[in-house]
């Protein structure tokens, strides 16, 4: 049987997971509240935000008791200061897919994306998806392998991110400034949402391993 | 006389103290080259990110080093945490400026910003440049209420954030998609590099008193 100090640092590991689906389901979420200029399910996820700060909150309040009280050493150390740099990752593409519903409610009725953005949006939506399901399994799991191939992943987010730009700026864009404004934030949010979630990853490599992925 | 551990412990300041210092110069110089569409030094700042990274690697390998072969505890352990946490906002910052000053190399030999805009420009420069030099004396130093006041002054860069979005979208705009996408960038680098030295400061509160300030 565990004892009370290994069951604390199991509960960081399944609150991280707790935080994973959440900012999955915020993504998710935001995409398609931008698509269809949807501003109920955009309000639902500013505001369900408070969620995912609370767990972190609790996360972070847990680290900081547990340490002024144990003396985590080795793997127990690794895992308290992985969880504080995955949360404080997690939290961050909380506040990214909330920024995202954030446009969506500003430019409602309107959608702020224009037709021909749609499908790069679609795609980049489903790569922030896909990155965060797979970053969630390697914090559960702690798979090593399945982390290290989550850099290939935000490697197409890349991709998606200069496309998004080509199309903002080609000679046939009629659309003006504000809406090329939101797409160059909107972008950037998911740029960013996928860059943290490789460093989600990256410290699932560290806890297992005890040294960073090059 | 302090113990090499101590020794060690110290040298993590001092080497976090350099990095606001090399963050600070490069947030300054790339304002520079970006308001004087000045290549050499847009070159000159991209070109010593790696320096930042370096000292960045430097602490991140001394840290999990340190926690290996020792067993900080208490306010050493917040040292530690605290040390990871700053140096991955302060290795953050060096990316925005690098950024800023990769904007200038692209618009170069024309400048990004347009005449209008300057100004703004300008005081998100100084601001910046204002709140690392502040959050590095409180890292030296460790003075809370001085690391306090920084929320404050991030206030300030968000204003000035808002009133570049006005600018951008005024009526009089003639610049057209271009420039309005590069200046969405460079305004939201500022915001974020804001926003991390502000991360940093709060962290001297979590050093030096134990809990984090609300």
């Amino acid at each position: 049987m565990r004892d009370a100090y290994h069951e604390e640092l199991d509960s960081l590991t399944d609150k991280l997971v707790e935080m994973t689906r959440l900012v999955r389901s915020a993504i998710s979420r935001a995409t398609t509240a931008l698509l269809d200029a949807d501003l109920p399910l955009a309000e639902s996820v500013i505001s369900h935000d408070e969620e995912i700060d609370r767990i972190f909150a609790d996360i972070e309040a847990s680290i900081y008791e547990l340490m002024a009280r144990q003396q985590p050493v080795a793997i127990d150390l690794r895992m308290v200061i992985t969880a504080l740099r995955m949360g404080t990752d997690l939290e961050r593409m909380g506040d990214l897919a909330e920024h995202v519903a954030k446009v969506a409610r500003l430019r409602h009725p309107d959608s702020a994306i224009p037709p021909e953005i749609r499908s790069t949006i679609v795609q980049m939506g489903q790569i922030a998806e896909s990155l965060i399901t797979k970053a969630g399994s390697c914090v559960a799991s702690r798979d090593v392998e399945a982390a290290m191939e989550l850099e290939h992943d935000d490697d197409a987010m890349d991709r998606l991110h200069r496309r998004l730009f080509k199309e903002i700026l080609h000679k046939d864009w009629k659309h003006g400034v504000e809406p090329a404004i939101d797409i160059t934030l909107i972008g950037r949010y998911y740029e960013r949402y996928a860059d943290h979630a490789v460093r989600v990853a990256r410290d699932v490599v560290y806890l297992v391993t005890g040294s960073r992925p090059s």
